[in-house]
Protein backbone atom coordinates (compact mmCIF):
# COMPACT_ATOMS: atom_id res chain seq x y z
CA UNK A 1 0.00 0.00 0.00
CA UNK A 2 1.61 2.97 -0.83
CA UNK A 3 0.87 5.64 1.53
CA UNK A 4 2.40 9.30 2.05
CA UNK A 5 5.49 9.39 4.66
CA UNK A 6 3.80 12.57 5.94
CA UNK A 7 0.56 13.65 6.89
CA UNK A 8 -0.83 17.63 7.90
CA UNK A 9 -3.59 17.46 10.54
CA UNK A 10 -5.64 20.41 10.02
CA UNK A 11 -7.70 20.53 13.44
CA UNK A 12 -11.23 21.99 12.70
CA UNK A 13 -12.76 21.35 16.09
CA UNK A 14 -12.73 24.75 18.00
CA UNK A 15 -14.69 25.79 14.26
CA UNK A 16 -16.11 23.82 12.45
CA UNK A 17 -16.82 21.77 15.78
CA UNK A 18 -18.12 24.59 18.40
CA UNK A 19 -20.12 26.55 15.79
CA UNK A 20 -22.38 23.84 15.58
CA UNK A 21 -22.97 23.89 20.53
CA UNK A 22 -26.43 25.61 21.29
CA UNK A 23 -24.80 26.67 24.56
CA UNK A 24 -22.27 29.23 24.40
CA UNK A 25 -18.84 27.77 25.29
CA UNK A 26 -16.83 30.89 27.00
CA UNK A 27 -14.07 32.39 25.71
CA UNK A 28 -11.24 31.24 28.17
CA UNK A 29 -12.66 27.99 27.13
CA UNK A 30 -12.12 28.31 23.66
CA UNK A 31 -8.99 30.07 24.37
CA UNK A 32 -7.77 26.87 26.40
CA UNK A 33 -8.66 24.43 23.99
CA UNK A 34 -7.18 26.08 20.76
CA UNK A 35 -3.55 26.25 23.24
CA UNK A 36 -3.77 22.48 24.32
CA UNK A 37 -4.41 21.68 20.63
CA UNK A 38 -1.51 23.44 19.85
CA UNK A 39 0.43 22.49 22.21
CA UNK A 40 -1.06 18.89 20.71
CA UNK A 41 1.67 19.38 17.74
CA UNK A 42 -1.32 20.18 15.51
CA UNK A 43 0.35 22.92 12.91
CA UNK A 44 -2.89 24.11 11.62
CA UNK A 45 -5.72 24.99 13.97
CA UNK A 46 -8.77 26.40 13.10
CA UNK A 47 -10.16 28.27 15.68
CA UNK A 48 -12.45 31.41 14.76
CA UNK A 49 -15.34 32.56 12.36
CA UNK A 50 -15.93 36.11 11.34
CA UNK A 51 -19.07 35.51 10.19
CA UNK A 52 -22.45 37.60 11.54
CA UNK A 53 -23.00 37.21 15.14
CA UNK A 54 -26.43 37.08 14.06
CA UNK A 55 -26.49 33.38 12.43
CA UNK A 56 -23.65 31.89 14.50
CA UNK A 57 -23.88 33.30 17.94
CA UNK A 58 -20.79 30.88 19.05
CA UNK A 59 -18.45 31.93 16.86
CA UNK A 60 -19.32 36.12 17.72
CA UNK A 61 -15.86 35.67 20.18
CA UNK A 62 -13.81 35.00 17.68
CA UNK A 63 -11.51 38.08 17.80
CA UNK A 64 -11.12 37.82 21.89
CA UNK A 65 -10.18 33.89 20.77
CA UNK A 66 -7.42 35.16 18.33
CA UNK A 67 -6.32 37.72 21.10
CA UNK A 68 -6.42 35.29 23.81
CA UNK A 69 -4.22 32.41 22.25
CA UNK A 70 -0.68 32.00 23.53
CA UNK A 71 0.85 31.33 19.84
CA UNK A 72 2.86 29.39 19.04
CA UNK A 73 5.71 29.66 16.31
CA UNK A 74 5.12 27.71 13.22
CA UNK A 75 0.97 27.13 13.72
CA UNK A 76 -1.25 28.63 11.76
CA UNK A 77 -4.10 30.15 13.36
CA UNK A 78 -7.19 29.75 10.37
CA UNK A 79 -10.51 31.60 10.54
CA UNK A 80 -13.35 31.79 8.06
CA UNK A 81 -14.23 34.48 6.50
CA UNK A 82 -17.32 34.02 4.16
CA UNK A 83 -17.13 37.61 3.08
CA UNK A 84 -15.21 41.43 3.27
CA UNK A 85 -16.69 42.09 6.16
CA UNK A 86 -15.44 38.76 7.61
CA UNK A 87 -12.19 39.05 5.99
CA UNK A 88 -11.52 42.65 7.19
CA UNK A 89 -12.09 41.03 10.92
CA UNK A 90 -9.85 37.92 10.62
CA UNK A 91 -7.09 40.39 9.40
CA UNK A 92 -8.13 42.61 12.06
CA UNK A 93 -7.69 39.65 14.43
CA UNK A 94 -4.06 38.39 13.11
CA UNK A 95 -5.76 35.30 11.17
CA UNK A 96 -2.96 33.25 10.22
CA UNK A 97 -4.66 31.96 7.22
CA UNK A 98 -8.25 32.34 6.10
CA UNK A 99 -10.96 30.44 4.69
CA UNK A 100 -13.56 30.69 1.54
CA UNK A 101 -16.26 27.91 0.59
CA UNK A 102 -17.99 26.80 -1.88
CA UNK A 103 -20.73 23.46 -2.45
CA UNK A 104 -20.61 20.94 -5.14
CA UNK A 105 -23.96 20.93 -5.50
CA UNK A 106 -26.18 23.68 -7.18
CA UNK A 107 -29.17 22.74 -4.60
CA UNK A 108 -27.39 22.97 -1.53
CA UNK A 109 -25.64 26.40 -2.89
CA UNK A 110 -29.44 27.72 -3.44
CA UNK A 111 -30.61 26.36 0.07
CA UNK A 112 -28.29 27.42 2.07
CA UNK A 113 -26.64 30.74 0.57
CA UNK A 114 -29.68 31.29 -1.44
CA UNK A 115 -27.28 31.64 -4.63
CA UNK A 116 -25.86 29.42 -7.29
CA UNK A 117 -22.68 27.83 -7.22
CA UNK A 118 -20.89 30.17 -9.80
CA UNK A 119 -22.54 33.40 -7.86
CA UNK A 120 -21.34 32.46 -4.64
CA UNK A 121 -17.60 31.79 -5.81
CA UNK A 122 -17.73 35.49 -7.66
CA UNK A 123 -18.39 37.14 -4.23
CA UNK A 124 -15.23 36.10 -2.56
CA UNK A 125 -13.59 37.82 -5.56
CA UNK A 126 -12.67 41.01 -3.18
CA UNK A 127 -12.17 38.76 -0.35
CA UNK A 128 -9.34 36.80 -2.05
CA UNK A 129 -7.78 39.84 -3.56
CA UNK A 130 -7.31 41.92 -0.15
CA UNK A 131 -6.47 38.60 1.43
CA UNK A 132 -3.30 38.34 -1.31
CA UNK A 133 -2.78 42.32 -1.25
CA UNK A 134 -2.74 41.47 2.97
CA UNK A 135 -0.42 38.61 2.36
CA UNK A 136 -2.70 35.77 3.95
CA UNK A 137 -3.15 32.69 2.62
CA UNK A 138 -6.68 31.71 1.83
CA UNK A 139 -8.28 27.75 2.16
CA UNK A 140 -10.76 26.92 -0.08
CA UNK A 141 -13.47 24.35 0.95
CA UNK A 142 -15.63 22.42 -1.22
CA UNK A 143 -18.89 20.96 0.46
CA UNK A 144 -21.06 18.40 -0.62
CA UNK A 145 -18.35 16.29 -2.31
CA UNK A 146 -19.86 13.18 -2.41
CA UNK A 147 -23.66 13.78 -1.87
CA UNK A 148 -25.69 16.14 -1.25
CA UNK A 149 -29.41 16.34 0.76
CA UNK A 150 -31.24 17.50 -2.17
CA UNK A 151 -29.82 16.09 -4.89
CA UNK A 152 -28.03 12.39 -3.37
CA UNK A 153 -24.70 11.93 -5.29
CA UNK A 154 -22.49 14.55 -6.67
CA UNK A 155 -20.68 13.78 -10.31
CA UNK A 156 -16.79 14.23 -9.68
CA UNK A 157 -16.90 16.35 -12.34
CA UNK A 158 -18.96 19.16 -10.29
CA UNK A 159 -16.85 18.63 -8.00
CA UNK A 160 -13.80 18.95 -9.85
CA UNK A 161 -15.06 22.27 -11.27
CA UNK A 162 -15.84 24.13 -8.06
CA UNK A 163 -12.10 23.16 -6.84
CA UNK A 164 -10.64 24.32 -10.31
CA UNK A 165 -12.05 27.42 -9.99
CA UNK A 166 -11.55 28.12 -5.87
CA UNK A 167 -8.03 26.91 -6.66
CA UNK A 168 -7.54 29.64 -9.85
CA UNK A 169 -9.06 31.88 -7.53
CA UNK A 170 -5.96 31.59 -5.64
CA UNK A 171 -6.68 29.10 -2.96
CA UNK A 172 -3.52 27.36 -2.11
CA UNK A 173 -5.46 24.23 -0.59
CA UNK A 174 -8.72 22.77 -1.92
CA UNK A 175 -10.91 20.63 1.10
CA UNK A 176 -13.14 18.55 0.20
CA UNK A 177 -15.56 18.13 2.34
CA UNK A 178 -18.01 14.68 2.72
CA UNK A 179 -20.58 16.89 4.40
CA UNK A 180 -23.37 14.38 5.14
CA UNK A 181 -20.87 11.72 5.19
CA UNK A 182 -22.31 9.15 3.02
CA UNK A 183 -19.30 8.46 0.59
CA UNK A 184 -17.53 5.07 0.71
CA UNK A 185 -13.96 4.41 -0.66
CA UNK A 186 -13.88 4.01 -4.06
CA UNK A 187 -16.58 6.68 -4.90
CA UNK A 188 -13.88 9.07 -3.01
CA UNK A 189 -11.08 7.64 -4.65
CA UNK A 190 -13.12 8.89 -8.15
CA UNK A 191 -13.79 11.73 -6.70
CA UNK A 192 -10.28 12.73 -5.55
CA UNK A 193 -8.82 11.73 -9.13
CA UNK A 194 -11.37 13.83 -10.85
CA UNK A 195 -10.07 16.85 -8.80
CA UNK A 196 -6.30 15.83 -9.13
CA UNK A 197 -6.58 16.10 -13.09
CA UNK A 198 -7.34 20.24 -12.06
CA UNK A 199 -5.59 20.73 -9.22
CA UNK A 200 -2.44 18.72 -8.07
CA UNK A 201 -2.46 16.61 -5.61
CA UNK A 202 -0.21 17.91 -2.78
CA UNK A 203 -2.74 20.72 -2.90
CA UNK A 204 -6.05 18.47 -2.09
CA UNK A 205 -7.33 18.05 1.31
CA UNK A 206 -9.92 15.85 2.71
CA UNK A 207 -12.87 16.07 5.16
CA UNK A 208 -14.97 13.29 5.87
CA UNK A 209 -17.46 13.00 8.42
CA UNK A 210 -18.28 9.45 9.98
CA UNK A 211 -22.35 9.95 10.41
CA UNK A 212 -22.04 6.66 8.53
CA UNK A 213 -19.09 5.53 9.94
CA UNK A 214 -17.00 5.57 7.41
CA UNK A 215 -14.34 7.87 7.45
CA UNK A 216 -11.83 6.56 8.60
CA UNK A 217 -11.65 3.94 5.15
CA UNK A 218 -12.45 7.13 3.05
CA UNK A 219 -9.51 8.83 4.89
CA UNK A 220 -7.30 5.36 3.82
CA UNK A 221 -8.53 5.54 0.22
CA UNK A 222 -7.34 8.77 0.07
CA UNK A 223 -3.78 8.08 1.56
CA UNK A 224 -3.56 5.55 -1.25
CA UNK A 225 -4.26 8.43 -3.68
CA UNK A 226 -1.46 10.79 -2.53
CA UNK A 227 -3.51 12.79 -0.46
CA UNK A 228 -1.27 14.06 2.51
CA UNK A 229 -3.58 16.77 4.43
CA UNK A 230 -6.67 15.71 6.82
CA UNK A 231 -9.36 17.53 8.34
CA UNK A 232 -10.40 16.36 11.56
CA UNK A 233 -11.55 17.37 14.67
CA UNK A 234 -10.75 16.80 18.12
CA UNK A 235 -13.10 14.77 20.25
CA UNK A 236 -15.17 14.66 17.16
CA UNK A 237 -16.99 17.80 18.23
CA UNK A 238 -19.62 19.05 15.30
CA UNK A 239 -22.51 16.50 15.78
CA UNK A 240 -25.33 15.53 13.16
CA UNK A 241 -27.75 18.32 13.52
CA UNK A 242 -30.26 15.83 13.22
CA UNK A 243 -30.07 13.99 16.41
CA UNK A 244 -28.36 12.97 19.20
CA UNK A 245 -25.07 11.06 18.78
CA UNK A 246 -25.12 10.63 15.62
CA UNK A 247 -21.79 12.04 14.67
CA UNK A 248 -20.19 14.58 12.42
CA UNK A 249 -16.64 15.56 11.95
CA UNK A 250 -14.11 12.62 12.37
CA UNK A 251 -12.02 12.37 15.14
CA UNK A 252 -8.69 13.77 15.56
CA UNK A 253 -7.35 11.06 17.99
CA UNK A 254 -9.15 7.97 15.86
CA UNK A 255 -7.34 9.89 12.59
CA UNK A 256 -4.07 9.89 14.27
CA UNK A 257 -4.38 6.54 15.77
CA UNK A 258 -4.76 5.07 12.23
CA UNK A 259 -2.03 7.35 10.80
CA UNK A 260 0.22 6.08 14.02
CA UNK A 261 -0.39 2.45 12.99
CA UNK A 262 0.18 3.16 9.24
CA UNK A 263 3.52 4.63 10.43
CA UNK A 264 2.78 8.03 9.16
CA UNK A 265 4.30 10.78 10.62
CA UNK A 266 2.10 14.02 11.55
CA UNK A 267 4.12 15.93 14.02
CA UNK A 268 1.20 15.41 16.48
CA UNK A 269 1.05 13.58 20.36
CA UNK A 270 -1.63 11.45 20.70
CA UNK A 271 -2.12 11.50 24.32
CA UNK A 272 -2.06 15.42 24.15
CA UNK A 273 -4.60 15.20 21.89
CA UNK A 274 -6.77 13.10 24.14
CA UNK A 275 -6.71 15.44 26.80
CA UNK A 276 -7.36 18.34 24.85
CA UNK A 277 -10.81 16.64 23.90
CA UNK A 278 -11.08 15.38 27.24
CA UNK A 279 -10.78 18.87 28.57
CA UNK A 280 -13.38 20.53 25.88
CA UNK A 281 -15.41 17.22 26.49
CA UNK A 282 -16.32 18.06 30.78
CA UNK A 283 -16.34 21.82 29.76
CA UNK A 284 -19.30 21.44 27.34
CA UNK A 285 -20.74 18.32 29.30
CA UNK A 286 -20.76 15.93 26.03
CA UNK A 287 -19.01 12.96 25.55
CA UNK A 288 -16.30 12.37 23.26
CA UNK A 289 -17.25 10.66 19.71
CA UNK A 290 -13.70 9.66 19.73
CA UNK A 291 -13.32 5.55 19.83
CA UNK A 292 -9.84 5.55 20.85
CA UNK A 293 -10.42 8.59 23.90
CA UNK A 294 -13.10 5.90 24.80
CA UNK A 295 -11.12 2.70 24.51
CA UNK A 296 -8.27 4.49 26.22
CA UNK A 297 -10.96 5.67 29.20
CA UNK A 298 -11.92 2.04 29.46
CA UNK A 299 -8.20 0.47 29.54
CA UNK B 1 -8.57 -0.52 -5.61
CA UNK B 2 -8.29 -4.40 -6.24
CA UNK B 3 -11.57 -5.68 -4.68
CA UNK B 4 -13.34 -9.00 -4.70
CA UNK B 5 -16.78 -9.00 -6.14
CA UNK B 6 -18.80 -10.61 -3.77
CA UNK B 7 -18.07 -10.79 0.29
CA UNK B 8 -19.43 -13.39 2.33
CA UNK B 9 -20.56 -11.55 5.52
CA UNK B 10 -20.69 -14.60 8.48
CA UNK B 11 -23.37 -12.65 10.84
CA UNK B 12 -22.03 -13.25 14.76
CA UNK B 13 -24.28 -11.01 16.82
CA UNK B 14 -26.93 -13.87 18.02
CA UNK B 15 -23.88 -15.72 19.67
CA UNK B 16 -20.50 -13.48 19.86
CA UNK B 17 -23.04 -9.94 20.22
CA UNK B 18 -25.54 -11.36 23.24
CA UNK B 19 -23.27 -13.89 25.31
CA UNK B 20 -21.78 -10.71 26.38
CA UNK B 21 -25.56 -9.60 27.60
CA UNK B 22 -26.01 -9.53 31.57
CA UNK B 23 -29.56 -9.63 31.54
CA UNK B 24 -30.93 -13.15 30.47
CA UNK B 25 -32.25 -12.59 26.69
CA UNK B 26 -35.71 -14.54 25.70
CA UNK B 27 -35.15 -17.26 23.51
CA UNK B 28 -38.02 -15.91 21.29
CA UNK B 29 -36.43 -12.75 20.81
CA UNK B 30 -32.87 -14.50 20.07
CA UNK B 31 -35.03 -16.63 18.05
CA UNK B 32 -36.81 -13.77 16.04
CA UNK B 33 -33.26 -12.07 15.83
CA UNK B 34 -31.86 -15.22 13.97
CA UNK B 35 -34.71 -15.37 11.65
CA UNK B 36 -34.94 -11.81 10.76
CA UNK B 37 -30.78 -12.22 9.75
CA UNK B 38 -31.62 -15.13 7.69
CA UNK B 39 -34.27 -13.33 5.84
CA UNK B 40 -31.97 -9.90 5.68
CA UNK B 41 -30.47 -12.39 3.00
CA UNK B 42 -27.11 -13.57 5.50
CA UNK B 43 -25.88 -17.21 4.69
CA UNK B 44 -24.20 -17.77 7.88
CA UNK B 45 -25.58 -16.55 11.08
CA UNK B 46 -23.55 -17.92 14.13
CA UNK B 47 -26.50 -18.52 16.52
CA UNK B 48 -25.34 -21.02 19.47
CA UNK B 49 -22.85 -21.74 21.58
CA UNK B 50 -22.45 -25.01 23.16
CA UNK B 51 -20.46 -24.03 26.26
CA UNK B 52 -21.30 -24.86 29.67
CA UNK B 53 -24.05 -22.39 30.74
CA UNK B 54 -22.01 -22.23 34.86
CA UNK B 55 -19.52 -20.25 32.38
CA UNK B 56 -21.76 -18.61 30.05
CA UNK B 57 -25.39 -18.67 31.30
CA UNK B 58 -26.49 -16.41 28.16
CA UNK B 59 -25.95 -18.97 25.79
CA UNK B 60 -27.42 -22.07 27.82
CA UNK B 61 -30.60 -22.18 25.54
CA UNK B 62 -28.93 -22.69 22.40
CA UNK B 63 -30.73 -25.91 21.77
CA UNK B 64 -33.82 -24.43 22.56
CA UNK B 65 -32.72 -21.11 19.74
CA UNK B 66 -31.79 -24.01 17.17
CA UNK B 67 -35.12 -26.18 17.80
CA UNK B 68 -36.97 -22.35 17.36
CA UNK B 69 -35.58 -20.74 14.05
CA UNK B 70 -37.52 -21.15 10.96
CA UNK B 71 -34.18 -22.58 9.09
CA UNK B 72 -33.91 -21.20 5.20
CA UNK B 73 -32.71 -23.09 2.84
CA UNK B 74 -29.12 -22.24 1.82
CA UNK B 75 -28.59 -20.49 4.93
CA UNK B 76 -25.75 -21.92 7.66
CA UNK B 77 -26.72 -21.93 11.31
CA UNK B 78 -23.32 -22.23 13.06
CA UNK B 79 -22.19 -22.72 16.57
CA UNK B 80 -19.48 -22.48 18.77
CA UNK B 81 -18.46 -25.78 20.17
CA UNK B 82 -15.02 -25.65 23.11
CA UNK B 83 -15.13 -28.92 23.25
CA UNK B 84 -16.45 -32.74 22.69
CA UNK B 85 -19.67 -31.78 24.95
CA UNK B 86 -20.44 -28.63 23.50
CA UNK B 87 -20.32 -30.99 19.41
CA UNK B 88 -22.56 -33.69 20.91
CA UNK B 89 -25.28 -30.52 21.71
CA UNK B 90 -24.31 -28.87 18.47
CA UNK B 91 -24.84 -32.22 16.57
CA UNK B 92 -28.00 -32.85 18.68
CA UNK B 93 -29.48 -29.55 18.03
CA UNK B 94 -28.06 -29.51 14.07
CA UNK B 95 -26.04 -26.86 14.16
CA UNK B 96 -25.06 -26.87 10.34
CA UNK B 97 -21.54 -26.12 11.54
CA UNK B 98 -19.59 -25.68 14.52
CA UNK B 99 -16.43 -23.17 14.99
CA UNK B 100 -13.30 -23.64 17.36
CA UNK B 101 -10.89 -21.34 18.69
CA UNK B 102 -7.01 -21.02 19.45
CA UNK B 103 -5.45 -17.40 20.78
CA UNK B 104 -2.39 -16.06 18.61
CA UNK B 105 -1.12 -15.11 22.23
CA UNK B 106 0.26 -17.66 24.94
CA UNK B 107 -0.36 -15.24 27.30
CA UNK B 108 -3.96 -14.67 26.36
CA UNK B 109 -4.37 -18.45 25.46
CA UNK B 110 -2.79 -19.12 29.39
CA UNK B 111 -4.92 -16.48 31.33
CA UNK B 112 -8.26 -17.40 29.44
CA UNK B 113 -8.28 -21.61 28.91
CA UNK B 114 -5.47 -22.32 31.54
CA UNK B 115 -3.38 -23.76 28.61
CA UNK B 116 -0.79 -23.41 26.31
CA UNK B 117 -1.58 -22.33 22.20
CA UNK B 118 -0.31 -26.03 21.27
CA UNK B 119 -2.33 -27.75 24.49
CA UNK B 120 -5.58 -25.88 23.51
CA UNK B 121 -5.38 -27.14 20.02
CA UNK B 122 -4.85 -30.37 20.90
CA UNK B 123 -7.97 -30.40 22.80
CA UNK B 124 -9.67 -30.04 19.66
CA UNK B 125 -8.75 -32.88 18.10
CA UNK B 126 -10.92 -35.27 19.10
CA UNK B 127 -14.10 -32.64 17.95
CA UNK B 128 -12.31 -32.44 14.48
CA UNK B 129 -12.95 -35.61 14.01
CA UNK B 130 -16.50 -35.95 15.18
CA UNK B 131 -17.10 -33.19 13.49
CA UNK B 132 -15.88 -34.91 10.13
CA UNK B 133 -17.13 -37.55 11.06
CA UNK B 134 -20.97 -36.30 11.20
CA UNK B 135 -20.23 -34.39 7.61
CA UNK B 136 -20.55 -31.19 9.93
CA UNK B 137 -17.85 -28.62 8.45
CA UNK B 138 -15.74 -26.65 11.23
CA UNK B 139 -14.67 -23.13 11.00
CA UNK B 140 -11.24 -21.70 13.13
CA UNK B 141 -10.95 -18.43 15.37
CA UNK B 142 -7.99 -17.11 15.77
CA UNK B 143 -7.68 -14.12 18.48
CA UNK B 144 -5.68 -11.37 19.51
CA UNK B 145 -4.20 -11.66 15.77
CA UNK B 146 -3.08 -7.57 15.92
CA UNK B 147 -2.95 -7.09 20.09
CA UNK B 148 -3.05 -8.88 23.04
CA UNK B 149 -3.84 -6.78 26.40
CA UNK B 150 -1.18 -8.94 27.67
CA UNK B 151 1.68 -9.11 25.33
CA UNK B 152 0.77 -5.86 23.18
CA UNK B 153 1.50 -6.35 19.34
CA UNK B 154 1.38 -10.08 17.90
CA UNK B 155 3.86 -11.45 15.51
CA UNK B 156 2.65 -12.16 12.16
CA UNK B 157 4.32 -15.17 12.62
CA UNK B 158 2.64 -16.84 15.35
CA UNK B 159 -0.73 -16.04 13.78
CA UNK B 160 -0.05 -17.53 10.76
CA UNK B 161 1.31 -20.75 13.04
CA UNK B 162 -2.03 -21.25 14.48
CA UNK B 163 -4.13 -20.42 11.48
CA UNK B 164 -2.12 -22.86 9.65
CA UNK B 165 -2.63 -25.53 12.34
CA UNK B 166 -6.11 -25.05 12.60
CA UNK B 167 -6.11 -25.53 8.90
CA UNK B 168 -3.81 -28.29 8.74
CA UNK B 169 -6.15 -30.06 11.71
CA UNK B 170 -9.62 -30.23 9.18
CA UNK B 171 -10.99 -25.99 9.44
CA UNK B 172 -12.59 -25.21 6.12
CA UNK B 173 -11.73 -21.22 6.93
CA UNK B 174 -10.03 -19.76 9.59
CA UNK B 175 -11.40 -16.43 11.22
CA UNK B 176 -8.66 -14.04 12.32
CA UNK B 177 -10.28 -12.04 15.09
CA UNK B 178 -8.52 -8.49 16.31
CA UNK B 179 -10.08 -9.57 19.39
CA UNK B 180 -9.25 -5.97 21.24
CA UNK B 181 -9.10 -3.97 18.29
CA UNK B 182 -6.00 -1.76 18.45
CA UNK B 183 -5.15 -3.25 14.81
CA UNK B 184 -4.72 -0.43 11.72
CA UNK B 185 -4.47 -0.85 8.30
CA UNK B 186 -0.55 -1.75 7.17
CA UNK B 187 -0.36 -3.84 9.99
CA UNK B 188 -3.65 -6.00 9.37
CA UNK B 189 -2.16 -6.54 5.63
CA UNK B 190 1.03 -8.38 6.88
CA UNK B 191 -0.37 -10.20 9.51
CA UNK B 192 -2.64 -11.60 6.26
CA UNK B 193 0.25 -11.87 4.29
CA UNK B 194 2.14 -14.22 6.87
CA UNK B 195 -1.21 -16.18 7.00
CA UNK B 196 -1.74 -16.16 3.74
CA UNK B 197 1.85 -17.76 3.11
CA UNK B 198 0.33 -20.66 4.68
CA UNK B 199 -3.84 -20.92 4.05
CA UNK B 200 -5.32 -20.21 1.01
CA UNK B 201 -6.33 -16.89 1.11
CA UNK B 202 -9.81 -17.52 0.09
CA UNK B 203 -9.96 -20.02 3.31
CA UNK B 204 -9.33 -16.44 5.35
CA UNK B 205 -12.11 -14.46 6.92
CA UNK B 206 -11.27 -11.41 9.35
CA UNK B 207 -13.16 -10.59 12.14
CA UNK B 208 -12.57 -6.60 13.54
CA UNK B 209 -13.73 -5.09 16.38
CA UNK B 210 -14.37 -1.37 16.48
CA UNK B 211 -12.95 -0.14 19.57
CA UNK B 212 -10.32 2.08 18.13
CA UNK B 213 -12.83 2.88 15.42
CA UNK B 214 -9.94 1.15 12.73
CA UNK B 215 -12.62 -1.83 11.76
CA UNK B 216 -14.07 -0.09 8.31
CA UNK B 217 -10.21 0.80 7.68
CA UNK B 218 -8.97 -2.78 8.44
CA UNK B 219 -11.56 -4.23 6.55
CA UNK B 220 -11.14 -2.10 3.35
CA UNK B 221 -7.12 -2.90 3.77
CA UNK B 222 -8.19 -6.90 3.92
CA UNK B 223 -10.06 -6.51 1.17
CA UNK B 224 -7.34 -5.24 -0.72
CA UNK B 225 -5.32 -8.28 -0.25
CA UNK B 226 -8.19 -10.37 -1.58
CA UNK B 227 -9.95 -11.68 1.72
CA UNK B 228 -13.61 -11.80 0.81
CA UNK B 229 -15.19 -13.08 4.09
CA UNK B 230 -16.34 -11.07 6.39
CA UNK B 231 -17.33 -11.32 10.45
CA UNK B 232 -19.64 -8.54 11.81
CA UNK B 233 -22.56 -8.09 14.63
CA UNK B 234 -25.81 -6.19 13.93
CA UNK B 235 -26.34 -3.27 15.81
CA UNK B 236 -22.39 -3.98 16.90
CA UNK B 237 -24.01 -6.36 19.43
CA UNK B 238 -20.82 -7.58 21.96
CA UNK B 239 -19.74 -4.48 23.57
CA UNK B 240 -16.79 -4.03 24.93
CA UNK B 241 -16.46 -5.78 28.67
CA UNK B 242 -14.76 -2.51 30.42
CA UNK B 243 -16.82 0.36 29.62
CA UNK B 244 -20.46 1.75 28.49
CA UNK B 245 -20.11 2.59 25.06
CA UNK B 246 -17.09 1.66 24.07
CA UNK B 247 -17.45 -0.66 21.08
CA UNK B 248 -16.53 -4.10 20.19
CA UNK B 249 -17.75 -6.01 17.46
CA UNK B 250 -18.12 -4.10 14.03
CA UNK B 251 -21.66 -3.52 13.06
CA UNK B 252 -23.05 -5.98 10.01
CA UNK B 253 -24.77 -2.35 8.87
CA UNK B 254 -21.86 -0.05 8.73
CA UNK B 255 -19.80 -3.24 6.66
CA UNK B 256 -22.58 -3.51 4.28
CA UNK B 257 -22.96 0.10 3.77
CA UNK B 258 -19.39 0.40 2.95
CA UNK B 259 -19.46 -3.33 0.79
CA UNK B 260 -22.32 -1.50 -0.88
CA UNK B 261 -20.76 2.24 -1.76
CA UNK B 262 -17.83 -0.49 -3.22
CA UNK B 263 -20.33 -2.01 -5.48
CA UNK B 264 -19.16 -5.34 -3.60
CA UNK B 265 -21.95 -8.05 -4.02
CA UNK B 266 -23.17 -9.60 -0.63
CA UNK B 267 -26.96 -10.41 -1.18
CA UNK B 268 -27.53 -9.04 2.19
CA UNK B 269 -30.34 -6.17 1.92
CA UNK B 270 -29.42 -3.06 4.39
CA UNK B 271 -33.02 -1.99 5.37
CA UNK B 272 -33.92 -5.56 5.96
CA UNK B 273 -30.34 -5.70 8.39
CA UNK B 274 -31.08 -2.59 10.19
CA UNK B 275 -34.62 -3.18 11.03
CA UNK B 276 -33.50 -6.19 13.01
CA UNK B 277 -30.67 -4.28 14.92
CA UNK B 278 -33.07 -1.63 15.82
CA UNK B 279 -35.58 -4.79 16.85
CA UNK B 280 -32.61 -6.36 18.77
CA UNK B 281 -32.13 -3.12 20.00
CA UNK B 282 -35.51 -2.19 21.34
CA UNK B 283 -35.47 -5.75 23.05
CA UNK B 284 -32.78 -5.44 24.99
CA UNK B 285 -32.76 -1.66 25.50
CA UNK B 286 -29.16 -1.27 24.22
CA UNK B 287 -28.62 1.57 21.71
CA UNK B 288 -27.61 0.58 18.09
CA UNK B 289 -23.63 1.11 18.17
CA UNK B 290 -24.46 1.10 14.50
CA UNK B 291 -23.80 4.61 12.70
CA UNK B 292 -25.38 4.04 9.41
CA UNK B 293 -28.78 2.92 11.54
CA UNK B 294 -28.15 5.73 13.77
CA UNK B 295 -27.95 7.94 10.71
CA UNK B 296 -30.89 6.65 9.05
CA UNK B 297 -32.66 7.12 12.43
CA UNK B 298 -31.59 10.69 12.60
CA UNK B 299 -32.26 11.45 8.40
Amino acid sequence: MLLPKFVRMVEVGPRDGLQNEKSMVPTAVKVELVDRLSDAGLSVVEAASFVSPKWVPQMGDSAEVLAGIARKPGVRYAALTPNLKGLEGALAAKADEVAVFGAASESFSRKNINCSIAESLDRFSPVMEQAKAAGVPVRGYVSCVLGCPYEGEIAPRAVADVAERLFAMGCYEISLGDTIGTGTPTKAQAMIAAVAERVPVEKIAVHFHDTYGQALANILAALQMGVAVVDSSVAGLGGCPYAKGASGNVASEDVLYMLNGLGIETGVDLDKLIAAGAFIGDAIGRPTASKVARARGCA
